[in-house]
C-alpha cells in the first residue's frame, strides 16, 4: 500500500477504528466496521456496525449526521472496511454514501467478500467521489481477521488460548490448573471468547473440568457458539455447557437417537470422521467456514491442542504465562517427538502485554496473516 | 525514598547511568560507577569506575574537569553510587570530593559495604556539600545488583538463563537444542555472562556438549569465572571449558590427586557435600559471596536447574522463548511433582523485550529485589 499518509486521515481513521472495536462482541458474523464522517477537522456523524439484521457503520454515520441537522455533501467518510455494494441482509451502503454525496472516501480495507471485492469502491468512484484506501489497514484487519479468513480462504481464523507457567506447564499433574494464571488474565480470556464466533474444546476437558464456556467476566449482548470435539459421542446431556446456546458436537459416527436427544439441548451433532478414524479437523474447519464461523477460541487441553496443531488449523496463540516454573506437569500441546529442530512449525510474536502479574504472548502464523493481508489490499486495486 | 526530583537531576544522573553501563563488563567485583561533573547545565569532567586497581568513577571525573581546565568548585556532582569513604585499592572518593568542593553530590543509591554504608556522604555532609540521594536509584540497583546482594546478605545475585519454546522446551528428547532461539538471542545472552563474575553449568552439560563457556558474541576485556558442578568428579582434562580462565569445582569429595590435575589447568576443586550427598548449594553461594562473586550467570541443563530452584538460590531468570510449541521435549528445570500450585515458588516478571524473533523475558524474586533495595535505601539515611 502506501506512504505519506496525511496525518488527519490517520487522525480519523484511527476514531473509526475506535468505533469499530465498540462492537466488537456485537456484530458476528458481520465484520465490525466504524465510520466517521468529518468536514473541516469538525465531525458531522459517527457510526459502527450493529447486531446482524442491523443497520451498517456508514448507515449509522449518515443517520447520525441527519439527526445533528449535517449535510454530508463535500464531507470526507472515513471507514474501516469498503462499503458494501450488494443487497445482504441490508442494502448497499455504497448507493447511501453516493446519495449523501461526500467528497472523498477513506477506507482502511477492502472487502474480500466476493460480493463486493471492490465493487463498492467502483461505484463510488463511478459517481466522482474520490477514494483512498489502505489507512491503518493493519489495525482494520486485525479487527476483522476472521471475516477475512472466511471469505478469503473459506475457514475461520483459529486461535488457542492458552494459560501456562513460564515453563509451559497447563496444569498439575493431579489436574489442578486453578489458578496459575491470575484474574485479570482469566478475564482478559473472556474478551477474546467474547468476540469469538464459537468457543472449542474436546471432550477431554468436557468429562474432567465439565465447563461453561459462556462468556462472563465481560459484558456481552451475545454468546458465541460452542463446539465439542466428541470423536466417541461422550457428551453428558446434562453437561453444563449445553445451557440452550447453540452447541455443534463433532463426532466420527452417526447416532439417530443421540442425534434427537441432543438437538433438545439445541445441540447439533455433525459427523465428520477423518481416515484416521478421529474427526477430520480441516474439513471441521471447512464446515464453520461454510456455517458462517469467522473466528474459533480454542481452550481444550495438551491431546486437542496438539491435534489442531498437527492438523495445521491453528493461526494463532493467545497464552497467557504466570511467572512460576512448575517442572514436572501437563504441558501445552502434545505433539509427537522430533528429530530436528527444523521439523517444527514455527509461528511469530506479534503482541506482548502484562496482564496483571502474568504475560499476554499473541504469536501466529506470518505467512497465513500475510495471505490474508494480501487479501485486503488485493480487493482495493 | 523521595517524589519530585528536579528534571534536570534525573537528566544528569541518566547519564551517568549510562556511563557506569559502559563500564558493565570492567569492573568487577567492584560496582559500575559512572560520574558527571555539571555547573549551569554544562559538563564539566566525565568518568565511570575502570577495572580493579584503577581509578573509581568520582576521581576519573574530577581529572576529567581538570584535563578540561575546569574548576568543579560550587559544581554539582552526579554519582550512580555513594562515594567510598576507606582505603580500598584507592583512596577515599568522598575525600578526592571534598577536596574539589562542589556545592552539592547527587548519588543514585548508598554503598552498602560496610566500610562505606552512609560513611561517604556523612563526610561531604561534614564538609558543607549539600548530598541528595535516592535519584534514579533503581536504575542505579540494577547495575549493580549483584554487588549490593554480596555486600549486602553475604551471597552472590543468581540468575538462570533458559532458551526455551514457547511451550519451555529447551531440547528435542535427542538432546539437539541447536537452535531453538535465534543468533540474537543468543548473542543477548553473552551480554548476561560479559557482566556475570561466573558462568555455572553442570557436569551434565559439559559431558554432553563440551561448552567453551566463555563469552564471544560481544567485546569484553574480562572473561568471568567457570563454575563447575561436579559432584563426582567427572570432569575431563581435556574439556573446552578449561582453558585457562580459572575455574571453579564444587564437588563432595576430596581427591588430592585431581586437584592437582586441575590446579595445572587453573582449576580449584571445592568440596562441599550437603547432608544428601549433593553439592550443598547455600553453601557453594556463601563461599562464593566471599570470594568476590557479584553475580552468578547459569547455563545449565533441566537437572542442575531444578537443583538450584529447589535449594531457593535462584533470585532471577533470564528466558528467552521462541515463537514454536515442541510438545514432548526436555524441559526448563526437574522439579518434583507438585500437589497444590500454592507450593509452586513465584517469581514477578519485570522486563520483557524483543530479542529478534525471540522474546526475552526476565523475572525476578520480588521479596530479593525488595531486600536489597531497603538496603540501597537504608545506607543513605
Amino acid at each position: 500500500m502506501t506512504d505519506g499518509r496525511r496525518p488527519e486521515d490517520v487522525r480519523w481513521m484511527r476514531r473509526a477504528l475506535e468505533l469499530a472495536n465498540g462492537s466488537l462482541y456485537l456484530t458476528s458474523p458481520n465484520p465490525r466496521v466504524g465510520c466517521v464522517i468529518v468536514r473541516d477537522g469538525r465531525v458531522l456523524g459517527e457510526g459502527a456496525t450493529q447486531a446482524v439484521g442491523g443497520p451498517h457503520a456508514e448507515v449509522c454515520a449518515l443517520r447520525d449526521a441527519d439527526a445533528r441537522g449535517e449535510s454530508v455533501r463535500g464531507a470526507t467518510v472515513y471507514v474501516t472496511l469498503e462499503p458494501c455494494s450488494h443487497h445482504g441482509r441490508t442494502p448497499p451502503c455504497a448507493d447511501a454514501l453516493v446519495a449523501a454525496a461526500p467528497a472523498r472516501v477513506v477506507a482502511a480495507m477492502g472487502d474480500p467478500n466476493p460480493r463486493v471485492a471492490g465493487g463498492g469502491f467502483a461505484r463510488l468512484r463511478a459517481a466522482g467521489i474520490e477514494v483512498e484506501t489502505g489507512v491503518c489497514l493493519d489495525e482494520a484487519l486485525a479487527l476483522n481477521t476472521g471475516f477475512v479468513a472466511r471469505m478469503g480462504r473459506g475457514t475461520p481464523w483459529l486461535w488457542m488460548k492458552i494459560a501456562a507457567s513460564l515453563d509451559g506447564r497447563t496444569a498439575l499433574r493431579n489436574g489442578r490448573s486453578k489458578w496459575i494464571t491470575g484474574e485479570a488474565a482469566r478475564a482478559d480470556g473472556h474478551h477474546w471468547r467474547a468476540r469469538s464466533c464459537a468457543v472449542l474444546t474436546g471432550i477431554g476437558t468436557v468429562l474432567a473440568d465439565d465447563p461453561k464456556l459462556d462468556v462472563r467476566y465481560v459484558e456481552t449482548l451475545r454468546q458465541p457458539r460452542k463446539i465439542v470435539l466428541d470423536p466417541r459421542l461422550e457428551l453428558p446431556l446434562d453437561a453444563r455447557l449445553l445451557d440452550g446456546t447453540e452447541t455443534l458436537v463433532f463426532t466420527t459416527r452417526e447416532d439417530p437417537v443421540r442425534s434427537s436427544q441432543l438437538a433438545g439441548r439445541n445441540a447439533r451433532l455433525i459427523c465428520l470422521p477423518g481416515p484416521d478414524g478421529r474427526v477430520d479437523l480441516p474439513a471441521m474447519m471447512r464446515w464453520l467456514g461454510e456455517h458462517e464461523v469467522n473466528e474459533v477460541h480454542v481452550e481444550a487441553g495438551e491431546r486437542l491442542n496438539g491435534a489442531l496443531l498437527r492438523a495445521g488449523v491453528v493461526d494463532e496463540l493467545i497464552t497467557y504465562l504466570a511467572p512460576v516454573l512448575l517442572g514436572d506437569a501437563v504441558g501445552m500441546a502434545r505433539l509427537p517427538v522430533l528429530d530436528d529442530l527444523a521439523q517444527a512449525r514455527r509461528f511469530g510474536f506479534f503482541d506482548v502485554q502484562c496482564v496483571g502479574a502474568d504475560l499476554r504472548v499473541r504469536a501466529r502464523s506470518p505467512a497465513r496473516w500475510n495471505a490474508l493481508r494480501a487479501l485486503a489490499c488485493e480487493s482495493t486495486r
